[in-house]
């Protein structure tokens, strides 16, 4: 494997991050007709947009804080509430997200969770919010009987905190995916690859490959914390029964 | 994580990919107008069969082989011969496969190529051609210098060996799950929920999981192959400049 230095590829991770959210932006703005939050398909074009700077970018790096090398030094709390905060903000898009979704399917008269799209992206947002609830506040002194994700065993053989194993990133990424591939109004007119088609499938293939460096990111060893399987030092434990 | 003994674990993931394909045939033969080979709808439909038993199934059957607690011992060259049938048997489906799709479309006059789905299929089915090219023969006496995917550094860190490192599974899973998003013929049906689309979306669910399943069982390190990262050592190295 090539020797990376972190931070120039957490730069570039930044950038493609960016440039994912700025494609689906135009994407949605230039070809699908804008933006608008009253129930209309401008509605539904906050779907992917949302999604993608929430489930993807946002979430992607509130997963990599703690892989900057700064994090490893002096008190966690800092970081913690970086992580904390990027995660909410992930969740709170998210369900944005699929308010615009839902809001635009019910005021069109469409049914609701047909596909498996919707199926696997509400039971991701679903296991995701399941992360967010069981992840312990990053308060010093919180004791541990309250965040139940720390009772897990260690040493935790995944690349992922405890309180991240419910959920993969992989349903999200296929969600997205899937959601890439145009598939109302002009079927015929993607099969003839206009503009869009090609804008929009490079967008796919752009948060593909954002998804598989985060992973990858996420598995490197040596990116990884050196007492990534020590106890939370930052925590204090609560007298039992407490 | 669940202490699983590999054997059963197997056998589960054995009956699971059986469904698999005996689910995807079933749909296409029952909802979609069964087979044939001779351009028609009928022919395209061998390609999501040929996909999930070659490219899903028997692959990561290959994938899996060194995991079998028999081949960490005695003669390596049976297990050598069963990984490269199966990962060849996957690679012949797979070209069936995408022969299928394109006289499809070739005499149907829709254009070739337009989807990100087929960008990610053919560019995975490219990768793996490299994979299977690329693979050692399992010959005991075959010099180093034949196969050029052990000339990368050791150790990798991958839960792969070396010449699988070009292909990550996730596009062939992305690829397989779009595909069973129906997208031709009856949209609006698709959204009423019919039986048809309850099938097929389990089906995808069930793909989904034997992929992760596949994965999981790769990265699990006590199911490693205990001498995984040492040099292989039914391979006799050719001398230099031969």
């Amino acid at each position: 494997m090539l020797d990376l230095t972190f931070l120039p590829f957490c730069t570039f991770l930044g950038g493609l991050g960016f440039v994912c959210v700025a494609f689906v932006s135009a994407w949605c703005q230039h070809w699908r007709g804008g933006f608008a939050w009253d129930g209309s398909a401008q509605m539904f074009n906050w779907h992917p947009v949302l999604m993608v700077t929430g489930m993807v970018v946002l979430y992607g790096a509130a997963a990599l804080v703690y892989r900057l090398p700064p994090t490893w030094r002096g008190p966690k709390f800092p970081w913690k509430v970086l992580h904390g905060a990027l995660a909410l903000a992930a969740f709170v898009l998210a369900v944005l997200g699929l308010v615009a979704v839902f809001r635009f399917h019910n005021d069109q008269g469409t049914p609701n969770m047909y596909s498996l799209h919707s199926w696997l992206g509400l039971a991701t947002v679903l296991l995701f919010s399941c992360q967010v609830g069981a992840a312990p506040a990053p308060c010093p002194l919180m004791p541990l009987t309250l965040s139940p994700s720390l009772t897990l065993p260690h040493p935790i053989p995944s690349c992922l905190s405890p309180s991240h194993l419910p959920s993969t990133p992989s349903p999200r990424a296929r969600k997205l995916l899937a959601l890439l591939l145009p598939r109302k109004n002009g079927t015929t007119a993607y099969k003839l690859l206009p503009p869009e088609a090609v804008f929009a499938n490079i967008l796919g293939l752009l948060i593909l490959l954002f998804g598989v460096l985060v992973l990858g990111a996420l598995s490197r060893p040596s990116w990884k914390r050196p007492d990534a399987d020590s106890p939370d030092s930052c925590q204090v434990p609560a007298p039992l029964g407490g």
